[in-house]
């Protein structure tokens, strides 16, 4: 089942609808024809550039009830819906969590209707081809694959130095030999490995964070059939992203878990909340914009419709999932009060990611301005989580979650989803 | 025109409604008799501890179609309706713009149909005296008095003298002549002469800032037939304040401008975006919940209600109003495109408040660890504001705004006020 999204706001203007458009729209021509404007062939033969004005007045009337049934409305452009473009039934992507999942998770989502996401960026080409298979295995349905495309830091010895002399208490503390102590899982930037088993596996979406790769690897991505988005968490980087040609645009609102996408500025205080972002940027582009960043449960999800998002990226409520490998003392944090405190934090990698508040954070952050650059931070508390975790703690840990834990639930990934898009399907 | 607010989230439980709530629905008792439930009378009967429990199913059939007709849904609990709470037509709260507005804004707001709200924080006893009769003269309609409930600082000389300093060299830039320099002006605390204003002119709304006064002024304050609200930036803020028993609650999420009402934390890392914090707080509490922050034009009203809020409370759309008496620097801020950087900074007062980003946050902030506590830091930026001002500069001005300044027009408060109802009232 695709069915066309239907959000006609405002709906009493007057608009341009393109060709591209119009083609894309099964829905709205159905409708157009079932409408009561005088002469709807009209609109219907008026198809190509320059784009054909039309009054949508008659839309409220016939969707304004049913919000699973129009198109994206937005600068007096119908985009085409995320199922459409993407070849989904339910406008839920599941957020890639790179460390608390692997390929079960975006299985699951992928056959309840949604688009599954698999990170890759800590995978080796080996495990990723190993996935790769067990998804084409699992499911027929569209999936997206996420990868990471930062620029790899040259090593800075002495910032390395320093940062790992603020970690010596705590080594001794847990009694770590550094010598056998496990190292950091690598977080490797986007590359030609990578971009080959794209080409081989053709997923129908690849998903990027912290911007995009060089042009060149793009137009691999792009000559494999797949869809390309990437997160903003501005509008500057929306604007960005959309001029590189991204086909839709994630909105990461600063309410969102895990590592911000930030991009072209490493100033946290620019950041921008979701129900401030999420309008703007759905303003200043004209791709499909998903939201992303507190959006834990259908009302969220019908919420971020209402102010003009073509889909939700939804990763928290994911966690609790069976089909998670969410660590236990990360799924006890979750589920208790503590979870209600997050904060931006750059200690466990690097870079700014929102977790839970936990006694690294508190005593080395959240924010510390010693940390070597992402990804290298990360080896540094890396032994400490290991050993913490084995005695059930998680003061070491990267605790990620959004800021809202609402949504967590013990349930099956496929049941979430469908719940997720309930009410937007509920007309 | 009273209506009662309807959203029956979700409506497909069993729930139970008190003998209070269902006494303040005389809509919600109309749709049951009008509605299909075999024993309506039963439903009607049944009042009184302990609260009788009824399906709701009926109501989604009766009025998910129709927004502006429900009541608000939380945790198995209709609450009253912000409307019938204050006594005002439209949940639309205009937010108090200290230093931007007058009575003139609150009267225009007021009389469209809004709450109105006069900001008396940075006011004398003569002046809010004279607003008071300026209001009571021009409107009839209910209006909201806003007052801070900060504790008045001692001050630290060395801390002064410290922060000081940083300013000298502007002083010497600007050629400010310390001794003939202008002031800042004073930022009270709730006292006992503010309460006896208040029960002279009986406003129907007082509205505070950073937490509570004290329970005797409290006291004092609901003796006067006021309803009593604050804000709350955390979901333990907002549990506080209904343990102090307001009768309803706001939340400012992180998007909003001007000052954090923030108070159980000074620490700016915990503070929640809209649309993580609203459904948590609508969850938690019982009292109706306000939405604040990053809320700019019908559809963002819309989204609040969505996802809980009983009614909004907006303002930085309000500034460009030719009612509000922001100045030409602000409003120039505003119209251009630096008006998207906002940043949360502490060097214009000593508290949080979120401006667009101009040189004084750059070069000082925008978070100064420096600064004396509120209101005390305001006295050193006051001199350069009102020179660089005078120069046509807003390098030195608190340029408060929110996240989202879409919604800002140069339109009549009422128009404005009218149309961010637009969309709750279209069914």
């Amino acid at each position: 089942m695709v069915r066309q999204e239907v959000r006609g706001r405002p709906f009493s203007v007057i608009c341009k609808i393109s060709d591209w458009m119009i083609r894309a729209s099964a829905l709205v021509r159905k409708t157009v024809i079932a409408s009561r404007l005088t002469k709807p062939q009209n609109w219907m033969h008026s198809i190509g550039p320059p784009p054909a004005t039309i009054s949508i007045l008659w839309l409220r009337e016939k969707v304004a009830h049913c919000p699973c049934e129009t198109a994206t409305y937005s600068k007096g452009i119908i985009s085409m819906s995320i199922q459409t473009l993407f070849g989904i039934e339910l406008p839920i992507i599941q957020a890639p969590l790179a460390g608390v999942q692997d390929s079960a998770l975006a299985i699951a989502v992928s056959n309840a209707g949604g688009l599954g996401s698999l990170p890759c960026a800590m995978l080796s080409t080996e495990t990723l081809r190993k996935e790769l298979e067990t998804i084409r295995a699992k499911t027929e349905r569209p999936f997206n694959l996420n990868f990471f495309s930062h620029e790899m830091p040259v090593p800075d010895e002495a910032k390395a130095k320093a940062w790992n002399a603020l970690f010596a208490d705590y080594y001794a503390e847990l009694d770590i030999d550094l010598l056998t102590a496990p190292s950091a899982p690598a977080r490797m930037p986007f590359g030609q490995e990578m971009a080959d088993l794209v080409h081989e596996y053709r997923p129908a979406v690849v998903s990027f964070h912290f911007g995009l790769p060089s042009p060149e690897l793009m137009t691999q991505v792009r000559n494999s059939g797949a869809k390309i988005i990437s997160s903003a968490t501005t509008v500057e980087e929306a604007l960005w992203l959309e001029a590189q040609g991204v086909d839709a645009i994630i909105v990461q609102g600063y309410e969102a878990g895990g590592h911000r996408g930030m991009f072209l500025t490493g100033d946290i205080s620019t950041q921008v909340g979701t129900f401030a972002l999420l309008p703007q940027v759905v303003h200043a582009v004209k791709v499909p914009v998903i939201a992303a960043g507190g959006i834990a449960d259908a009302t969220g999800v019908r919420a971020a419709l209402e102010l003009g998002a073509a889909g939700v990226q939804v990763g928290t409520a994911y966690m609790l999932c069976p089909e998670a490998t969410t660590s236990a003392v990360h799924r006890a944090a979750l589920k208790s009060d503590y979870a209600r405190v997050t904060a931006l934090t750059n200690v466990f990698s690097g870079r700014p990611a929102r977790g839970i508040v936990n006694r690294l954070m508190r005593e080395l952050g959240p924010m510390n301005p010693m940390a070597p650059h992402f990804p290298l931070a990360a080896q540094a508390s890396a032994p400490l989580r290991a050993k913490a975790e084995s005695l059930g703690r998680g003061d070491f840990s990267p605790l990620w979650a959004g800021q809202n834990v609402r949504g967590c639930k013990e349930i099956s990934a496929g049941v979430l989803t469908r719940e997720l898009a309930s009410r937007i399907l509920e007309c």
